[in-house]
């Protein structure tokens, strides 16, 4: 199979960064002590103007500067997106349109939080195409406007964007090593969004990060059994972000070491479908990640799709 | 490239078909003459029950069953539907957890009335990976809930459901020769569906048939082209069915004699996403359809998202 390859990686974060102190009031009411217990110190909000298209662009920009790639020589854009669903048009289109990639196809996907590396596989399979060489995978959500005011969800999630330059059979980049893609329809019901446009979980927080801890560790054994690795072999497990109880689950179910388990829930909150290049590019700044690391990053989406990759930086 | 084949086609169509006599008044109203001359005689109003999932699964258990497939070895589930669109969770999981097709990942997407087409080159992306052979395409919309009640445009447009078994490198069923995807973002405004849930058209439709006339032309030639192929080697012109307007620009502007060009507009309305594949079902049952009739179907959906697929039946 060609080898997909990651050239560039861009990310978005809210101008407006809300920390514990400043977030608006919980209902019923949290102690600053209580709050910082949940894990998260800081979140994006978007504004009004910081939708999921200008997040996605301002996203993309940068992944194609990092490139050093021309948006006209894209070949596709697929984008994730589930917390400002319409019915039409996609976003992608517009995003293609906005970028200038004119040869390049372009559709939504929606995926929850799985979003980024189900993209990443559809990216892939295209690249096997003889015809195409060249794409970019985008994850964007204001995930903050599907939280129904003072909810404890509130102190969880964040808005971001992430886009990444994908390309194929180049010498640099990160490296897509496989993957694999999993989903248990059966768990649809947990969590959905009601007709007042909020989440409503209808799982208890404490179960669902059992069963989100067990869904990664069961894909992410998988896919180290297939390609005859253990933990030992990987530097770094770079997990979705989802909450500091589901990221305890998944150490507890997988018997991840804590120094190699990497997530920056902290700073942005869960930011979904972005969390997973977020946090990548969070850290690469940080020097933390370095060329030629191997990397484990699994994503649970609501629907429920779990899945994971295995590349090098 | 590995090759995707089609070996099962199912469809649902509602078990209401409303003619133009029993269809709700229009407001202005129209004479049966002007309803006759619009060129749907009949379309499926699908019933509260006959929602995207119900409709996708009938045609999902058809498809199988044609097939002779077992649920439980497809690799995935990928599903288009743009008129019931959810923030979380996607409708595509529900369908492999009812069909019990436990070891599939399941994914939506969008792309509007080119979703089918879109939804086959995903398919043939995976199949492109040695641990993937047999998938689940489906296009659902019950798009007759997007039309404001008394428009013109409830005419027009029907609820269906098709699916199909892909599989690859198998020696039965339809073979899939070509693909061309393409998108233009600078259309993405003209036809949105506004805060009332329904379809707002911000261009006259005769410029719309034109738009899409000329896309669903400039798509087929290129494939055509990239093949070494002209009209004259085609059996069959099978596009997405649109409106009768689309159909004759099409044919216009590609220069396509009448007698190659099929589509079952009249009988079912403009069903979007599925009308490739209902329109398929309907003529091969016809007998007018033949094994081995080389086809050429394109599409083109809100976005503004055009494409083609090359294939023998």
């Amino acid at each position: 199979m060609a080898e997909l390859r990651i050239t560039g990686l861009g990310t978005y974060l809210p101008e407006r960064l809300v920390n514990n102190r400043e977030l608006p009031a919980l209902d019923p009411p949290h102690t600053l002590a209580d709050m910082d217990k949940v894990g998260v110190r800081a979140r994006g909000i978007a504004s009004d103007g910081e939708d999921v298209l200008f997040m996605a662009l301002c996203a993309a920009e940068r992944a194609l500067a990092r490139a050093e790639v021309d948006a006209e020589s894209l070949d596709f854009v697929i984008l994730a997106n589930w917390s400002e669903r319409r019915y039409v048009p996609d976003f992608a289109p517009r995003v293609q349109h906005a970028l200038g990639a004119r040869r390049a196809f372009a559709f939504d996907i929606g995926c929850a939080c799985a979003g980024f590396i189900y993209g990443l596989t559809l990216a892939h399979g295209y690249l096997q195409n003889p015809r195409f060489s060249r794409g970019l995978v985008l994850a964007s959500d204001r995930s903050t406007r599907r939280l129904r005011p003072g909810s404890r969800a509130t102190l969880v999630f964040g808005d971001a964007a992430a886009a990444v330059v994908v390309e194929k059979d180049v010498a640099r980049g990160s490296r897509l090593l496989d993957y694999e893609l999993c989903t248990d329809g059966s768990q649809n019901e947990i969590m959905e969004v009601g007709a007042d446009g909020y989440l409503n979980p209808k799982i208890k927080q404490r179960e669902l990060n059992q069963l989100a801890g067990r869904s990664l560790a069961s894909v992410s054994r998988a896919l180290l059994e297939r390609n005859g690795l253990t933990l030992a072999d990987i530097d770094w497990l770079l997990p979705h972000s989802g909450t500091a109880g589901v990221q305890a689950m998944l150490a507890e179910h997988l018997g991840a070491p804590p120094e190699k388990t990497l997530n920056n829930l902290a700073d942005v909150g869960n930011v979904t479908s972005a969390s997973i290049p977020v946090s990548l590019d969070h850290f690469i700044k940080l020097g933390k990640l370095k060329p030629g690391d191997r990397i484990l990053s699994a994503a649970v989406g609501l629907g429920w799709q779990y899945c994971a990759v295995l590349y090098t930086l």
